[in-house]
This record gives structure tokens, C-alpha cells and sequence, in this order.
């Protein structure tokens, strides 16, 4: 392949012709400008090709178009804006994948550690994670920090900061940062274990670097970002160059995904964060408080895990309202490469550290079910 | 105010209650807690307050919530987190505007020019400006150039790089840049005009620094940044920081505006650009490509002129298919604040440079209607 393939589910305005719309698509995303306006030598290595437009029943059309890769030249940034630039102004039109030549994936990095190596730094392997977010807004650091040990004492693989976490007052972020990992790191000696702590990396583009230093001085080896909020590019910059372990959030992301108009969720939050560098990726599990189906986070699952050019695998990190009761029925239907992420229902019982142990075992002790898109044996 | 004041509109899914809807929704921006499962002083001093919930026809309500400013904490990021962070993910839910406290409004840049520094730069008084798009894709940083000085000899305002010009093999960031830059400036000798040049700053979060000494190095005193690319705070570090008139971009952000779920267009195009640091923010006009409304064009233009804490306005920038023969039909339909933005149809004559002075000139002899919001005479 030496072009950048995409199709699209597209349901063209009433009395608009479908393949007339896709040959818009393909002029809006690549040189912008109208039939013979431009000199047909710029326009053949420049514009996007429709290869295919077939009704997909409803009024929906399937559409692939072809980019040339040379309209993307290796910038990730730029690469969003092909898929999803000026179009995102426009209406009926949904991104449903991506194949993905080698030429790009080599520009890509991917997870840098990817499920092998968060199993490795946290000891855990052939099951799935178990994990918390440390909240509720409001706390001060030294209770943040308290219920983060009490996770990690009772055997929860990752605590991470909750992504409204920034540097408020409260509990602002080097204080915090310092605290939680300091008791995390004693809980850790005093059990042998190895639980990792994840501070809230997402804030102001110009003290990253500040946030970086100290999250190196008070040893910390992963972080929360937002890639929507502080921009995917930032997490690729992560990637490629903080050593960290990489948890993704959705915040601000969910408007881009689902629905007639944007890109499919296994793309934004499958292939687009894997590639960007997400060593797992938080996305609602279906039956908490958010809206998305089992089958959205199965097809997450999907493209976390597919072969994408040798890159490693992310981890799914389901959370978004699961409630550690419910655990043993939710572990068995995803595959083994997951993060159970339970928050409120934790801190709901008195005594944390003995919630956190029964939640570390149930998890423990029930097999997952097949990876999606695993064969069956 | 010591509360930040959001308005929303809310569509409760079928069977389910507003006034709960709402107290969920000002829970999940902010402490993401079950109920009873936080201390209550907690709760009290950081969960968004329900002030109002209120029929609006149809099946919707609208709805007001207080935010206390310290879990914001004076972090743009954190801002765009408690306004759509986790509720991105729902459905139902529109953020139709916000009450700005000035302590909240004092963190906040706004436009390091703004209208008046803009047309101090250009001079350009009392009359709309003129501007254009460098394209298509595909063309040479020599071909490129001669557009632009053609356009800057035929009297255009502003010229900017077409927001997909990244750094493809055809016309390089930095090769296009300067050759581009150049032409313009011996253009403005030779005319003794301002035009400003304004490349396109998007792209790669750790080579912003490199870019941005290639625009010192070229004596650009103008940038396009795409906000919902780079990130948000990226516009406001740079609008802070670079000394360059920003035009923000909308690509890639349509999806997060307007429809049933989503930020109003006048709420993100219009308070979030201009406090951001947008010197002037693209939109594309009612009638060209985009399926946005005059409505929704003039209430942005309304946002980015409205009394903000003493902050300059910003230009609105009116591109998207504007043809050049229709502009004495647009030009009075808005206020003098507004830049006219004509790619295509000045691409499609043979004499660009004459193309462009018929557009000059028609949008210098035809007055300008009245800013929205402007009060009636």
C-alpha cells in the first residue's frame, strides 16, 4: 500500500448523490479546492481517490477513499486532519477504519511498554489488571494518599489519579504527586508488591516538563493524559520520550466518536490512541453510567489488540461506573488484556483495604474470557 | 461570582428525570462520586450546584449549573474538563454558555492583538479585511509564493497557508515559509502595503519551539494554529508567549459543536478562541461548503465582540467556499469586525493579482451592517 486507505459510513443530504458527495470528501480533506481550479498534474498526486461507494441500506453509503501519503508527510497531526479535519464541520459522515500502511505505522510509536510491559512492572501476569482512581475531587493529598496505600496494600495493580485532578488547591499537583507516591512506594515494600501510581499528567502545554521533573523525582514510572484535551500529538511526544507507562483518557474525546457524524470508537480509541503511544486506554465499560454498548468496547478490545504492524498491545481499561460486585460477571466476557478500573464502589466500604483485597481476588480468581477477535480454540 | 455559571440545554433520555439528569451531571464534572459515598464536606465544597432546571419545549430542559472555581483551579484544561470532559461521553447533553467571574476571566490571555492590534499591523481601518488561502496542496513553495505575492500586490490584508500545508515534500515548513515570507515582503515594499503572511503553525507538540524560530528567522509576524489539533492550551501558550497574531482553525472541532450534544459553536469558536488567545478565528460561512447557518455565524461573530472582561475582541474570519462574486451580497450581513477569507474562486482567474484587487476593492466600498448584538441606532 502507498496510500493511506479509509472508509467511511456516509448518509449523503436528502437529494445529494453519494458518489458525488465522496468525490467532495475527498477534494475537502486534501487540496480544498473546486473541479478545475487546479492544475490536474497538483490535483493527481495531491487529492484523495474514491475507490468505492456502495449503499449500505438506510439511506448509508460505504465509501474508501485512498490518500496519498505523501498529502500526510508522517505527522500525526497532520493525519488528523486528512480523516477528520474540515469534515468534522460537516454532516453525515462517520470514519469507520483504517488501513493502515507500513509507510505510516513506522512514523507512529505506539505503546512503548503495551500490555507485556505493564505486566512486567506491575508482576502480574496471565490475568487481568485490577485498578482505582483516586477521588473524589476536594480530598486533601494526605487522604488521596492514604487511599491510595490502602489499594495498593490490599493488592491493586494500578491507582491512578481520577482525570479531574489537575492542580487545584485541594491537593495540588507536586504535593500530591510527592505524597501518593511515597505511600504507595512504602505499601509496596511492606507487601512485596508492585503497584503502580499514575498522576494526572493533563495540564497547561507549557509545564509539561515540569510536571515531568517531578514525576521523576518522586520516582513515579506512569501518568494519566487526556489526549483530546491536551492534544493527540502530546501523547505521541510522550511516548517517544518519557519512559512512562501511558494511561489514555476519553475526557473531552466523546463528542468525536459514535453517533451518524465522527469516527468509530474503535478507531479514535482503538487504533488512534494505541498508535499515538496509550499503554492502555480508560474507556466506560457498558452498564455504568455512560451510554455505550458491550459491543463498542468489545470492538475497543478488537483494536487494542490486533496486529498493527508488530506494534505491542494496549490494554483496555474499563471503568466509567463498574461496580466491583458485579466484577466476577463483567471479567469472563473480555479477554485477559484488560484493567478493571473501580472507583466509588471501593470507597463506598469502610474499610478500603479489605475492598481492594476482595476486589484483587475476584479478579484473580475468574477466568477471562477470550480477547475479542480471538479464535475460537 | 465566585461560581463559574453554566448554562445548558439538557434532553433526558425517555422515562428519565431531569432534575436527577442535572444533579448526576454536575456530580460527574466534578467529584464523579455515587451519592453518600463522599463526605459531605467534601461535597460541599467541590460539586457543581443545580441553581435551575427548567421546561424548554420538546422534550428539553434548560439547566444551570455552579461551578466552584477551585475545582477549576485556573487551568484552561481543567476547564474544558469540568465543561466536557466526562460528559463528552453521554448523549442528550448541549453547553449552550457560560457567566464568566473575572477571577477566571484574569487567568485567561484573550488576544494578544485582538481587532484593533490586527489592523494597527495591517492598517486597516473602519472596513472589514480581505484575506486568502494559500492552496492546493500538491504546489511547490515557489508556486505558493507567487500566490501569495500576487495576492498581497492586488491589496489582500492577510495571506495564510491553507491549514492542510504541513511539512509534505512538495512545499516544506520550512522551505515554504521563507520563500513565501519573502515574496510577501517585497511585495509590501513594492506596494508599500502590510499584508501580513500567517503560516501554518500546526503540528508536532515538540517541534513547535523549531517552527516557531523558523517564523522569527523568516520575520513572520502572523500563525494559523488549528486549537482542536494542537490542544487548546497550545493556542493559549502561544498567544501568551510568541508575540504572533493567531488565526485559530476549526478543523478537526466541528464535531465537538453544535447538534443535541456538544458545545454551542458561539460558546467554542467564540468565548473559548478568543479567550484562548485567537486573534481572529476561521469559520466558514453560511452558504459555501458547510452546512452552519447565518444564525450560527453571527452569534460567534456576537461572542467575539461582546464585552469579556476588558479582553480585545477578535476578528471573525469568513472562509469555506465564500465566493468572491457574491461578497458585496455578504459584507453587509455582518459588522466591520470580520475578514474576508477567498480561496478558491480568486485561484480559478487566470489573473490572480487583478482577481484580488477587484476583491479588495469591492470589500472597501461596500459599508459593512452592523456587528451582532450591536444595538440599533
Amino acid at each position: 500500500l502507498s496510500a493511506l486507505r479509509v472508509r467511511y459510513r456516509l448518509r449523503p443530504a436528502a437529494g445529494e448523490d453519494a458518489g458525488r458527495r465522496a468525490a467532495h470528501l475527498a477534494r475537502e480533506q486534501t487540496i480544498e479546492i473546486a473541479e478545475g481550479a487546479a492544475d490536474p498534474e497538483v490535483e493527481r498526486r495531491a487529492i484523495g481517490r474514491v475507490a468505492e461507494v456502495a449503499p449500505d441500506g438506510a439511506g448509508r453509503f460505504a465509501v474508501t477513499i485512498d490518500y496519498p501519503l505523501a498529502a500526510i508527510g508522517g505527522d500525526l497531526l497532520q493525519l488528523l486532519n486528512v480523516l477528520w479535519g474540515n469534515v468534522s464541520l460537516q454532516a453525515g459522515v462517520r470514519v469507520e477504519s483504517i488501513e493502515w500502511p507500513r509507510e505510516l505505522l513506522e512514523r507512529l510509536p505506539g505503546p512503548a511498554f503495551g500490555v507485556e510491559g505493564v505486566r512486567e512492572l506491575c508482576r502480574a501476569h496471565g490475568r487481568p489488571l485490577t485498578a482505582t482512581a483516586l477521588k473524589p475531587l476536594g480530598l486533601s493529598s494526605r487522604e488521596l494518599a492514604r487511599r491510595a496505600a490502602e489499594c495498593a496494600l490490599g493488592g491493586i495493580d494500578l491507582v491512578k489519579d481520577d482525570h479531574g485532578l489537575g492542580d487545584q488547591e485541594w491537593a495540588p499537583f507536586r504535593e500530591r504527586v510527592l505524597t501518593v507516591a511515597d505511600l504507595v512506594e512504602r505499601a509496596n515494600r511492606s507487601t512485596g508488591g508492585a503497584c503502580l501510581y499514575a498522576p494526572n499528567l493533563t495540564g497547561s502545554a507549557d509545564r509539561i516538563a515540569e510536571r515531568l521533573e517531578t514525576l521523576a523525582e518522586a520516582g513515579v514510572r506512569a501518568a494519566l493524559v487526556a489526549p483530546a484535551l491536551v492534544g493527540l500529538d502530546a501523547l505521541r511526544a510522550l511516548a517517544e520520550t518519557s519512559g512512562l507507562v501511558l494511561l489514555a483518557h476519553p475526557a473531552f474525546a466523546g463528542s468525536l466518536a459514535g453517533g451518524e457524524h465522527g469516527l468509530a470508537p474503535e478507531l479514535l480509541f482503538g487504533d488512534l490512541f494505541r498508535l499515538a503511544g496509550a499503554d492502555a486506554v480508560v474507556f466506560p465499560n457498558a452498564g455504568g453510567r455512560f451510554p455505550w454498548s458491550y459491543d463498542d468496547c468489545r470492538a475497543i478490545e478488537r483494536r487494542l489488540g490486533a496486529a498493527l504492524g508488530g506494534k505491542p498491545g494496549s490494554f483496555l481499561m474499563l471503568g466509567g461506573g463498574v461496580d466491583r460486585a458485579r466484577l466476577a460477571e463483567w471479567v469472563p466476557r473480555y479477554g485477559p488484556d484488560t484493567i478493571w478500573l473501580v472507583g466509588g464502589s471501593l470507597y463506598a466500604r469502610a474499610d478500603l483495604r479489605a475492598a481492594a483485597r476482595e476486589m484483587a481476588e475476584a479478579v484473580s480468581r475468574t477466568p477471562p474470557g477470550r480477547a475479542a477477535g480471538e479464535a475460537v480454540a
